[in-house]
């Protein structure tokens, strides 16, 4: 398995959230790439740094003003009196289709869903390494590679087209889907990660050209809240090419991996030739998040089941949060391979 | 000129909000009803005391499940651990078709547009107070009076059927139209708030027997951010009975009763027969929120405006912060009376 891994990562290293209107260190460290990259070495496989594929990759699913507000807000921000050091919203519109400011203010709340996605000086260089790992492990693939592994920090399947939001700024599983599908390739996007891929979901949702598929912790009590709902099914050409299977907070390995066969024949059924498989590791019983509770040995059974499919397969990291097995669950999947 | 307050209001004592992402102390204090009361006491008008008419003129406008949420989620947000002392949302949806999720986080989430409304023990019972003020204000001009003023507090032009947001939560100055409506007459809401009336334009949009109609600081570079434009006039049977009539920042008396005189025409030309008039006092030259720069003459000027359509007239206060002269300024408007 070759992995592919951007040091330029590391840099952004956000300080706050809040959680439940209360301040909270951000547990998105910078740290949990040593975690993911110490179990990637340890299994002795190559790491290479992506090319430089610049913006239009991401581009394809991202608008252009949402990338000029994530690439240029820090600095706007760092000249208003009074303000917080990183980037915080504190207010929102209503619906995306009211008004589009020009303060700096307004277009945060207008482009953040939450305050878990902070932006400081480094944080538009980290996610723009990030899209560009899991830009290369797609071509990597669609260059013959049976899998590729894209370290990829901070994760991206919470944010939309338009909208960072849990710890995500720019979609790496989406970019990589949309690489590998105007390559030609029909693909399937299957979230493992212990929440729901509202992000991903809300990129493809009136599109049928890509399956998404999600397992998660029930959102009704669980972040992202608004989104992972069974009855979310797509809309227009995408009807029937969005499956969510939220899954009782507490679920371990075989409820788990009940749900994953069903996401599993939903792929095969839809005739996936390529896959995308979002891997969160905080399904995981021992994470911070305390969601569900699979086992190490459930993350290898997830690992062997979707490897199973034999689909050209490129593996994007979502969330995990440092814990002393984080290294041993990706390692857990990563051997299916 | 008869005053209705009611002591109860004092009780919502706000702490904190996010400006600029940054904390700082909330504005929206309860020493404002010492100034505006001081005011209504040295012009030697009755002030009585709202009879409580119940939830069902608020369930008028607001949905049941909004009023659930307000006046539960205090007790709900105390039994989460860590949770922050008031409620502060830090989670929201894309859009209000999102999924309504059970979780008492989510739900602020939902409910609330942005962090300057947060909600404590004593939040509940003041807005319902500020409600019932608004409520028997119409009462007493359905009863005969040609202008009642309403001492309202907590304000409620920026919230929503079913968000609170800029330190509003139940919108007198909707309910109040949505009172005076429900008994025959043909009403307009006349905002001179220094901020958008966005919950109140939300409330009626899409309806064509109610006229919105305010003026207010360009909303591009200020709160509300994402309401506000003259291109938003209303839809469905509501196109054409909303009005906005933004104003640089720095506007002064000329400015703004150029465009007062704007929104007179308009109302008058609607054939309204009773007014709303949502008075915010913060247009002022000395508030803190520094918008727009109406004088105290000015504010007189606004009164003898609005006074001279001789419609029988709810004056339902709004915003207008801790200044010297935020008496004087209700007293300049009320004198027209």
């Amino acid at each position: 398995m070759i992995t592919v891994f951007d040091d330029a990562q590391r840099a952004h290293d956000p300080q706050f959230f809040l959680s439940s209107g209360a301040r909270k260190p951000c547990p998105e460290q910078p740290a949990r790439v040593d975690a993911l990259l110490g179990a990637v070495r340890r299994m002795g496989g190559a790491v290479v740094q992506a090319p430089d594929a610049g913006l239009g990759p991401i581009l394809a699913v991202h608008p252009q003003r949402y990338v000029t507000f994530l690439s240029g807000i820090y600095e706007r921000w760092t000249r208003i009196e009074g303000a917080s050091a990183e980037v915080i919203p504190n207010v929102h519109p209503a619906s995306r289709s009211d008004g589009y400011p020009l303060s700096a203010v307004g277009q945060a709340g207008f482009h953040m869903t939450d305050t878990s996605c902070p932006i400081s000086g480094e944080t538009w260089g980290a996610a723009y390494a990030s899209a560009q790992t899991a830009i290369h492990a797609a071509d990597l693939v669609l260059g013959g590679a049976v899998a590729a592994y894209a370290l990829c920090r901070p994760p991206g399947h919470h944010a939309f087209a338009e909208l960072a939001g849990g710890f995500c700024y720019l979609n790496n599983s989406g970019i990589a889907a949309q690489r590998l599908t105007d390559a030609g390739r029909k693909v399937a996007i299957l979230d493992v990660d212990l929440h729901h891929g509202n992000g991903t979901q809300g990129m493809f949702y009136a599109r049928g050209d890509v399956l998404t598929v999600s397992l998660h912790a029930h959102p009704e009590r669980f972040y992202p809240f608004f989104w992972g709902y069974a009855d979310e099914i797509g809309e227009g050409t995408g009807l029937g090419a969005n499956l969510n299977l939220p899954l009782p907070r507490g679920t371990g390995d075989a409820g788990f991996l009940a749900a994953l066969a069903e996401a599993i024949e939903k792929v095969q059924a839809w005739g996936a030739d390529t896959l995308v498989l979002a891997l969160g590791l905080d399904a995981f019983e021992g994470d911070p998040f305390a969601g569900l509770a699979v086992s190490t040995q459930g993350f290898a059974a997830i690992g062997r089941a979707v490897a199973a499919m034999r689909l050209p397969t490129v593996i994007v990291q979502e969330g995990g949060y440092l814990c002393p097995q984080l290294g041993d669950n990706l390692e857990a999947v990563l051997q299916a391979w």
